[in-house]
Formats: C-alpha cells, structure tokens, sequence
C-alpha cells in the first residue's frame, strides 16, 4: 500500500469548491478529490477537518505529507489571510508563502499569497497560481494571460512577471441578472443560440453604454415580439462578454493573448474575441493549477 | 359627511406599492391613502378587497364611485390585462381604457394602458399616465420627460404624442449590484459622498465598457486602500448613472429635459446631466400622476 501514497498533495481552494490531487515522487497525479465546501461556506476551524476527510487515504501515518494551497483559502475570511504581493512581481515566491498552523501532525499545510495591484487597485487570489504553471511551460512569454471566471482577470505578464492586471466582474453581473432581475422571468438557464450571442456580442461592443437599456430589452423582446428564451440567454452572455471585450481591448488588440479558464468558457471568449477580430490560444486550467502548485511546492522543498 | 365622500378616486398601483386619492366634485383631494401591497405581491381575486379596504371610507353606499387606475396593475400578472398602445401614440386614449370587473357594486373600476414600442421593443405602465399629466400641465411641450425609476423612461413627447422611448434598468442594477454581488460587503446602505458620486458619474459616462471592471475595483479598493463606504455606495451610484447618461447622450444632449420622479432620483439624474454639462428641469411627480389620472377621468365622463 506504502506506493499509493502522496509525496505531496496539491489544492486549489476557490470561494465555492476545493479541489485537491495526490502527487506522487516522480510528479504524477495518484488521485483526485473535490468537494463543494468552498471558502465561503467555511469557518476558520472547519478548513483543517474538511481538508482531511478528502485527503486522509493518501496520507502516511509515519511521515509528515506537505500540502500546498492556493486561492480563497488565504483569503481574510479564509484559513489563515496570507499577505498579498505587490504587482509588478512574480506570480509566486517562496519567501512569501504562508504556513497554515495544524492539529494533526501529518500534514504540513503551506498557502500560496494572492496578488495586489495599488493603482487601479486590484486582487486576485488563486489565478497568480495558474500563471507561475503557465509561464512555467512557456518560458520566455510575452503577452496577456486571460482567466476568464465569476470575477475575469486580464494580465499583462513580462520576463516571468505580473505587471499589471485588470478584473472585470462579468460571470456575477451574467449571474445576477440572470437570476435576480426582472429578465430571469424571459431567460432559459440550459440552451444556446449562436446567433444571438453573435449579435450580443456585436451590440456590447458598439454600444457599452446603453448595456442597461440592452439589458431591459431582452424583456420587452419577449413581451413585444416572443423573443426565444434560448435566444435571450444567448444574447446576455454575448452583450456582457462584448462590453467587456470593448473595456479592455488595451489588453488584447494586437497582442499575444493566451485564455485559461474552464472549457465552456474559455470557447466562449475565444468566439467572442474573434467576432471582434481578435485572437487567442486556450491553455489547459488543470495544467496550470498544477504546475504553478507544484513550482511552489519544488521551491519550497529545494533547499 | 356627504361632504367627504369621493366624486371619483384616483390610483397609482405599481408593482410594490398601491396608492390612492379621494377627489371632489372640483377636482381637489379630498383623502390620500397608500399601502405596500404592490401588484407582484397580489393574486388576480386580491386586488378588489385590497383596493376597497384602502378606499372604503370614502365611498357612498347609494351611488356607483368611478376609479381610475395606473400601473402594473394593467400588466399580465395584474388585475386584468389592459392591451398596450402602440407607440407613436397619445399617452392616454380614452377609447382603450380597460374595465376591472368588480363585484362590489359601489366602484366602478377603469384601467388605463401601458404603451409599447415594436422596434426597438420596449414598454412602459404608469409612466404614460404621468406624460399625459405633464402635457396636460405643459401643452405644446416639445422635448425630453425623463422618468427616473427602477426601470428609467426616457420619453420623446412630440405635439402630444409619445414619439419613442427608451428604458435603462439602472435602478435594478444598482439593487443588485449593491444587495447580491461581492460589492454588498463594501458598500454602506445609507450615506453619501458628494466628491465620489461625481467622480462616478465621469468615469461612467467616459469609460462605459469598463463598468465590469470599475465595479470590481469597488471591493478592490475598499481591501487595498481602504475605500469609505460612503465613498464605494456614491460611486457605484454614479458611476451607474454616468453609464445610462453616455447611452442615453441622444435623449439629452441639446434637448429641453424634464425630469418627473421621486426628490432623491430626480436630484441625482439633474446633479448628473448638470456634471456632464447638460440641463433639465424637475416636475413634480405627484401632479403628474393626478393630472394623468385626471384627464384619463374626464375623457370617459365628458360624454
């Protein structure tokens, strides 16, 4: 049995899952688990129990197993609040990682920091992690790192560094509107429409500043003239991703732009940018976590 | 007390509050009584026991009392759907005023509709019966009537017709922006900062595509600089507003504006407009509503 067990165990920590991997000598994934007990569903002394109850099969009761973290998790209302770096900087430094003080003495818990930016203020926790794995596996890149999300980070990565980097908060706008507006009463929550995230896209972008009349018109759409509920969820998504696409087009006109996020949408940016012109590359979210955990783990552990 | 008895009664019914007027024989009010017992909180047998506890007092038991009423009310979902007319139009036609039955034979209970508009598809309820009371007051009026609200009207009234419209949801953003995203945890409920809402409304009306990201930088800057939360609420406020005044600029720029809404939104719209350079002039709300429901009234007892 001594061979299944982790020589390390990576966990990417968010506000609403936690995913954790076994990882063995040589760097091979033995295993995965996930749970929904994110940072926001927890209280500080939950983290150590519900951590446990995923990982505990892989632990060796004779040896200390380490655990490296990343994301919410070192938020203030997380574990242990972890000290944010300042950008420009690189993603991860192993003179800046957390320890996460243990009961049980066969883990070892360490928390990667998240990164802060003073002017225009901005915070990421977790995606500084993603980025360290990418550029880990692009050495040398020069160009915009999009992490599409509930809260979507554009970066503008340099010689290993974070310089600078902007959020835009359009999954929650997409998720609240959607479910909290008059608008949930004319949207279909499943289904898809090209078409209509074709022409959103289109209309977000040219026109940004009336997205509070585009908005209302989804409803007098379906009033008015039977706008489709496929067609007017489709429509959404492409007049938030356009208005957004039109806000941060500094970031990826006539650039390197490389997307990382989860398959649904990193297509959607990806379709979105080309509507307007634009390019990009998708670069596996896994891969990422995995590999910038494991640059923090390889740091901390190569003294 | 045959005095006090209503001539007829007047009735603002929206979608969260009801509200209503005793008036006499020369058009004066007598009595004014409101609940928040609004159409969304109501079943279709609810509306005429709601409606007689609030008026009941004012009724007389040997005659037939007409009411006239405006609003949500006449929606779908509402006492009884009143068909919209269809824009360009007058705001109130007395040949398409819609009767609630009743089974009270004291009342006599008449809708006025709402209005729509097929390309671009929009609607309103209520607003047309304060258009009309503003026409009414103002003949010959050519220009703007900005209705702030929930859902913001900005009405072109035209040799007294409703020529087009526009509405911005950019009360119900502010809602949810302000109650359901991460925003609520930076944000105060009441107070205000004078300096942030202007900067709002500018930063808004010159950089509409990054209002996903202005709004995040809310949360950001409350963690990394310690932002007021005065300073956060004021600016959301404003920058929301700048958002729907660069969308709207068409409605405002070179045109006479008159804004009919609450004291608190109206001074915000015109503090607004008066930032980015334009003008416009308040009218009170409640003359509005009555003159409305006034005309509405002697249209249908003028024969």
């Amino acid at each position: 049995m001594k061979e299944l067990k982790a020589k390390w165990i990576a966990a990417d920590w968010g506000t609403t899952h936690m995913r954790a991997w076994a990882i063995n000598e040589q760097g091979k994934v033995l295993a995965y688990s996930e749970s929904n007990e994110g940072m926001k569903d927890l209280q500080q002394n939950e983290f150590e129990p519900v951590l446990l109850r995923l990982i505990e099969s892989w632990l060796d009761s004779e040896k200390v197993t380490p655990v490296m973290a990343c994301g919410m998790v070192g938020a203030r209302q997380g574990w242990v609040e972890t000290p944010y770096l300042k950008a420009p900087c690189v993603p991860i430094d192993k003179n800046q990682l957390t320890v996460a003080t243990t009961k049980d003495t066969r883990i070892q818990v360490t928390l990667v920091p998240g990164v802060m930016q003073h002017n225009p203020a901005d915070i990421m926790r977790g995606e500084e992690t993603q980025i360290a794995g990418f550029i880990k596996e692009n050495p040398g890149f020069d160009g915009i790192v999009c992490l599409p999300g509930t809260h979507t980070k554009w970066v503008n990565v340099k010689a290993g560094q974070i310089e600078k980097f902007k959020t835009f908060m359009t999954g929650e706008l997409f998720g609240v509107i959607s479910n909290e507006t008059l608008i949930k009463h004319s949207i279909s929550t499943k289904g898809w429409d090209q078409d209509s995230f074709k022409k959103g896209v289109l209309q977000g972008f040219k026109s940004p500043g009336t997205i509070a009349s585009d908005l209302f018109s989804l409803r007098a759409e379906s009033i008015v003239n039977e706008l489709d509920f496929d067609a007017a969820k489709s429509t959404l998504s492409g007049l938030l991703l356009g208005l957004e696409l039109n806000g941060v087009q500094d970031y990826w006109k006539d650039r390197d732009v490389t997307i990382i996020g989860s398959e649904l949408l990193s297509n959607n940016y990806q379709q979105g940018l080309n509507i307007l012109g634009g390019e990009c590359k998708p670069f596996d979210l896994e891969t990422a976590t995995l590999s910038g955990l494991t640059s923090a783990y390889m740091e901390l552990h190569s003294d």
